[in-house]
């Protein structure tokens, strides 16, 4: 009986880790992380001067110009098939990967990345490991993982459901960026390969695959591989391809614009960089798309068009080059080995 | 039966909206957050060169040694309390001002933001009201909003429901940062006063007023205000005092440093600048709490300790500074319409 009243007022009596925020949890989470994420550090970080992190230095003595580039992003829906999966370790990859394109079309190399991460109930490993992943793909593209938020947000995600976004800031010197402007007719459309969706179209590819397969279930349309093994294909990062270009050609004259293919597709997010006057001829036989595209579009019953528009089908990144310099570029990213296709060019529209 | 199966067909051919992701409500609300957004702009955002969005002028040549300070934050549950007063003008505000703090206690004044919005299902003036709230605080603080986010994530966020996260990206002359080593014994801490919970203790809060009261229902103890109105108030920006101060005073010498009082209370923040064999004398009773703070106590039942562990408690941001240039600080801040109070110092451990 006195038991019971003092665990009734026990109860009554409210902490914060009562209302579901684990303050434990979350200085675990820190304690293991650190050491991962020091390992993306370089001499840039000024972890000395200051005990809040965040700190990089901005001086580019090496630039005339020097232009801050950045970019948010989140995984969309893909996010769910890592849940699903429990498959947590690829996905961080996948958003920094995404960033580095999204700046990477500018001309400008990675700096620094910053995270958030949000969940309804922070599972260590489950955190650990997604910031693994970030923490991976920073190291990769040499980018270094200075900050970031981890929120428990109960009411907000269900359970152990989470959402990743991030964003990054890179630099490029403002002579050495690619200018949509000299987009002209004739340029050459050479596109690199894509791994699958990358982080585009989930949630249209999970209507469609999930009404008729499950996840873990090996399909042989896929040589064997699960729907899960397919949709979790890391999204590619293209730093490394383009930076070796660019020792030897010349954004502007050799190089007029790259595009990064994410939501709209090959031609939505082409078009971007394409002058008024001008448009794309796409040559949509010229390369054969990863088998999970037929999968998803037999599967939805989904039209060209529609499909067109939702996914990369297999390019995951266009660069939009001169006709006469289109045989070096591709002779050059060979040698790197790096495939490239081209699949159409620029004319009049 | 014709029409029947005509339907049928249509309907078995997924779309992207169909699956969930409205292509049109996202175009209707870049259309209406652009003239919003561009608003925030100066000379700075290189809008001219690229059309990605994101470019800023990395060039600082009135610094010796420019330091990029970077930080990422969200509200925490406090979008639960905007959510369900349907109140999402200001929440964009909340998230601002925190993150400027957050750099500005490194010396740091803002340069851009990017934000990260994601919902269930994309309402357009809901997004929009979120977005106007980052704007508006974005040109209070002369920060540009150059970049963002907006995902439509069913699945992941229940119907409206929506989360919201951004980064800050801001530059300090690293002779001009506060510098923790040089707090000292003796150090007068004089608080800034905060307008409520600022965004953090919400789980906590919600837990405990909410099993009593509704959000809406006026309170005498507050003075005839609703629970919701006081659980919204803006998180303050401390930008404009601290800046007012820095024209007069010297970082290092007459301020040793800041602490943005945020999660961990009072002690949890200001005990990262204090260096080894010093600690924090707190005077608990030098200031009065608003109201909201009894009111959470009293229907949580919540422990003085817990109170100080999870809330500011009315204290927004600490300067920790020389006692003999405590007077002068105070003089001046008061001058600037700026309220404060001493509420401790450094002592011996």
């Amino acid at each position: 009986m006195v038991i019971e009243e003092v665990r009734e007022v026990q109860q009554k009596s409210l902490t914060y880790e009562k209302a579901g925020v684990s303050i434990d949890a979350g200085e675990e989470l820190v304690r293991k992380i650190k050491p991962i994420v020091r390992k993306t550090f370089n001499e840039r970080v000024l972890t000395d001067i200051g005990g809040f992190g965040g700190l990089f230095d901005g001086r580019f003595p090496d630039m005339k110009f020097p232009v801050l580039v950045s970019s948010t992003d989140g995984v969309g829906t893909k996010i769910k098939i890592a849940i699903e999966t429990r498959r947590h370790d690829t996905i961080g990859q996948d958003l920094v990967n995404h960033c580095v394109n999204d700046i990477l079309v500018c001309g400008a190399r990675p700096l620094f990345f910053l995270d958030y991460f949000a969940t309804g109930k922070l599972e260590v490993y489950v955190a650990q490991s997604v910031i693994g992943g970030l923490a991976k793909a920073c190291e990769e593209n040499g980018c270094a993982l200075i900050g970031g938020e981890t929120a428990e947000m109960p009411g907000i995600y269900l359970g152990e459901d989470y959402d990743l976004a991030g964003t990054i800031v890179g630099v490029a010197d403002r002579d050495r960026m690619f200018r949509r402007e000299n987009v002209a007719e004739g340029d050459v459309l050479i596109g690199l390969p894509s791994t699958g969706l990358h982080t585009n179209g989930y949630s249209l590819a999970r209507k469609a695959l999930l009404a008729r397969y499950t996840l873990n279930s090996p399909q042989a349309a896929l040589g064997g591989e699960t729907i899960g093994d397919a949709l979790l294909k890391v999204h590619r990062s293209y730093l490394r391809p383009v930076q070796h270009l660019l020792e030897q050609f010349d954004p502007g004259t050799d190089i007029h614009a790259l595009s990064h293919i994410t939501g709209g597709g090959i031609v939505g997010n082409t078009s971007r960089v394409v002058p008024n006057g001008l448009t794309l001829n796409i040559d949509w036989k010229a390369w054969s798309r990863p088998p999970i595209f037929r999968l998803i579009q037999e599967s939805g019953n989904i039209s060209e068009e529609e499909m067109r528009r939702a996914f990369n089908l297999g390019i995951g990144l266009i660069m939009l080059v001169p006709a006469d310099r289109a045989d070096a570029i591709e002779h050059a990213l060979n040698a790197f080995g790096e495939a490239s296709v081209r699949i159409g060019n620029v004319i009049r529209s």
